[in-house]
């Protein structure tokens, strides 16, 4: 029997790792919560990884496709980089825009070409672009300047162009939040605790942000639709075999998703 | 290759379902927090189940032991029933004291029994006993009276009663939270925000005992003793060879504990 719920798997650097944050209201806790009973969010998180390490690392992360084992599905992969590939030389974290890019489509393609071994036609993708920075936070937390607001905006704007060169879907958040400090009274150090890092109220907008980007191109993923693996307690018959009734953990996770893709 | 951490399981009703609400600093998002890049951290709360369920699912979420697949493997499960046990009758939810303790063995020994399919020397088992019942605040929210702090009590002792019998571990929370509301200005009304539920200082409360209870009975498990999966980007050398360095997951994942059982 298969122990395994499908997932969501969030791939991405410390602004992923540090999602399970439950003291600061992280984006990846409050969206595994959201899929409780249904899905497991998997935080494949690596604080202060760039696309060049991300690109080998994917790979390993993923189930191979043929394999006979009962692997459980990735529904959803979230591939949110950029933030350290937009540091500035002589930063080694730093990536080029171009070579960024690259990456990023690397990336979908272990997905989505067929010829992968990783290939896998029920994974949905969603980019995520990098924050906006704030670099006078930045440079007051970090006591140098490794990171530029306006090139750190070209990486965004580079993910969003590949999104559609590709056709993958993107949560532009650079512009979600930059948005919000232009059109509120929101500002980027209440969104950022130390100029690149959510703080709750960063993780709160980014985590709406994400589950109606879900529900917008994926509604077979909307929480709201999907049914939890297991009954609810006031579903049962208290009468009747109990064992029966919560037996069927497994098939419902092989059948979780039908034919929806 | 793999691409699963191995795990931490935490097994329990609503009082495990609800802790990955990062809104209000969950106990199990916290856990997560904790082992990131480490171990992953499954919740298995199912609301209102009681431990007459939970016997006849526990088996469905652990890998079969035998099983030529690698599995990830549970280095912890974390077994936190009573709750709803506790209910009094007529209420379907209601099992009797005897019974209570019957099933919570049933379910230990679904692990430690070495002719059990689900077998595994490697699982450490920790209980946890049901947390104090705030009476007044329960009936307010719930409107009728279907559980009894005195009862709840009694459960609560069964469990730690059990635990030593069988030499298992045990955090007993029943006793934590009663003696914080005793022996400081925090109230039950602090801790539970429905007379049964966690509040944000609830779940902080439970989270960090449950830390050191973790660190005192297996320091191998302790999150500070285990070395993330994945290199540091800081331990990393950008003048060599970047794919060689980052693929060493699945060999981490293996070797993770070594020999520590």
């Amino acid at each position: 029997m298969s122990n395994l719920y499908n997932q969501i798997v969030i791939f991405g650097d410390s602004l992923t790792q540090f999602s399970h944050n439950a003291f600061e209201k992280g984006w990846g806790a409050a969206l595994q919560y959201s899929y409780i009973r249904k899905l497991d969010v998997l935080n494949r998180g690596f604080s202060g990884y760039n696309t060049e390490l991300a690109k080998h690392l994917l790979p390993q992360l993923l189930p191979k496709k043929n394999n006979p084992t009962k692997n459980p599905k990735v529904f959803l992969l979230i591939i949110f980089f950029g933030a350290n590939d937009a540091a500035i030389q002589p930063s080694v974290q730093h990536v080029s825009l171009e070579k960024y890019k690259e990456n990023l489509k690397q990336m979908i393609n272990i997905i989505k070409d067929p010829d992968s071994p990783y290939h896998s036609p029920e994974t949905r993708i969603l980019l995520v672009t990098p924050p906006p920075l704030n670099e006078e936070a930045r440079v007051k937390h970090k006591g140098l300047k490794d990171r530029k607001s306006d090139v750190t905006a070209k990486y965004a704007q580079a993910c969003v162009d590949l999104a559609n060169e590709l056709n993958v879907p993107v949560l532009n958040l650079w512009k979600l939040m930059t948005d919000k400090v232009t059109l509120t009274n929101v500002t980027l150090n209440d969104l950022l605790s130390d100029g690149i890092h959510f703080s709750s109220l960063g993780n709160e907008t980014l985590f709406h942000e994400l589950l109606d980007t879900i529900r917008k191109n994926w509604p077979e993923l909307d929480p709201d639709n999907l049914k939890p693996l297991t009954h609810l307690w006031t579903e049962l018959n208290y009468e009747i075999n109990l064992e029966q009734q919560v037996n069927s953990l497994e098939f419902n996770i092989i059948n979780q998703l039908g034919d929806s893709l």
